[in-house]
């Protein structure tokens, strides 16, 4: 379909995401590899708008409602950031993709699956990753993390939302990873950042290379 | 379901839908039946900020992106607006409603018709009008007018659209209707005002005291 490389990273709070993200792009950069960062709502005017209603509505908005705003974000965002990168022949980083609507939304959340993917798949257009990286970890390990990084106000956030809800986000993204093997590639986020910032380029190395040779 | 009843008002350009709607809800007031006139995007601040968003975007927006943007207020409408004042046993008259998307979006734009559905579907939540109103109009009676009550500024509009264009609105309205007789009433909109006002009264009584009683 297209020339470049879509690679998104998913998971819960802690997972030591942003880091991670930060190492990749690096690792990019040192070879010389044209990448494009970004995360959803993106693009210029249209997504500061909705992200703008998003915060806005925040806590008094309906679940359907956010997710059709949130997925029409998506669709512009595909549009006009990550199709035309793709088709330069760029490698598009993600930071979080529609994998967080599934498990945030469907499993944690009170939308049904089957509707998030319907909409989903109206919304991205074919454009499916090339590879997601799942940095797992368990409520207990990544409020631990969270709590050494972060200021109080966020530590206040995860708490508010309780290991439950973590719980469903965790068990969906590993039921996920379990239906898309091949796409969605599983990484034990307790390790230390070097360990799994190399397993990330091997991962990516070998689905790059296949994809460019 | 709910104890209200809601009605629809459809039709292409200069069908009389304005008219018709006036004259509808007064007779509603004179027979002391209580009602809800609203149009999409409604409600308050959310559907505000969404009209702004569409306004703005206006042909530089994505049909998928707008769709779902769209639908996104669709539901917010209906959960805060429609609902409401259905669980509250009132008349809910709506300008306009996803028949409307079918035919502009669907019949005569670019999104597949199976696609509408679903995101309807999901958007409505089950609020599936009691009575739709389709005044059928073809485009040299609706233009003619168009001309005779509106302003240049708007005739440039149509005009712009082209026959070709309203045509294929009209056509989905009238598969529409097709599909689904029982709801979806269709009215020869070249009738005199007063004949179509008092067709449109008594296919509601009819509807509207088999609901109640």
């Amino acid at each position: 379909m297209h020339k470049g490389f879509l690679i998104t990273f998913e998971g819960g709070e802690g997972c030591g995401k942003s880091s991670q993200i930060k190492l990749f792009t690096k690792f990019l950069e040192e070879n010389k590899i044209d990448y494009v960062l970004s995360r959803e709502p993106g693009g210029a005017e249209f997504g500061e708008m909705i992200r703008k209603i998003l915060l806005f509505s925040k806590n008094n908005i309906d679940a359907k409602t956010e997710f059709l705003l949130f997925s029409s974000s998506r669709a512009d965002h595909i549009k006009n950031i990550v199709k035309p990168a793709l088709r330069e022949g760029k490698v598009v980083v993600l930071d979080r993709f529609y994998d967080s609507s599934f498990a945030y939304q469907g499993y944690a959340g009170s939308l049904d699956l089957k509707d998030i993917k319907l909409i989903t798949d109206f919304a991205i257009d074919g454009c499916v990753p090339d590879l997601t990286i799942l940095l797992d970890i368990s409520y207990e390990d990544g409020f631990a993390r969270k709590s050494q990084d972060e200021n109080l106000k966020n530590l206040d956030r995860i708490e508010r939302k309780g290991k439950e809800y973590h719980d469903k986000v965790r068990k969906g993204y590993l039921e996920l990873a379990k239906n898309e093997p091949e796409r969605i590639k599983v990484i034990d986020a307790t390790k230390s950042r070097e360990e799994i910032s190399n397993e990330i380029k091997n991962i990516f190395l070998e689905k790059y290379n296949k994809i460019k040779n």
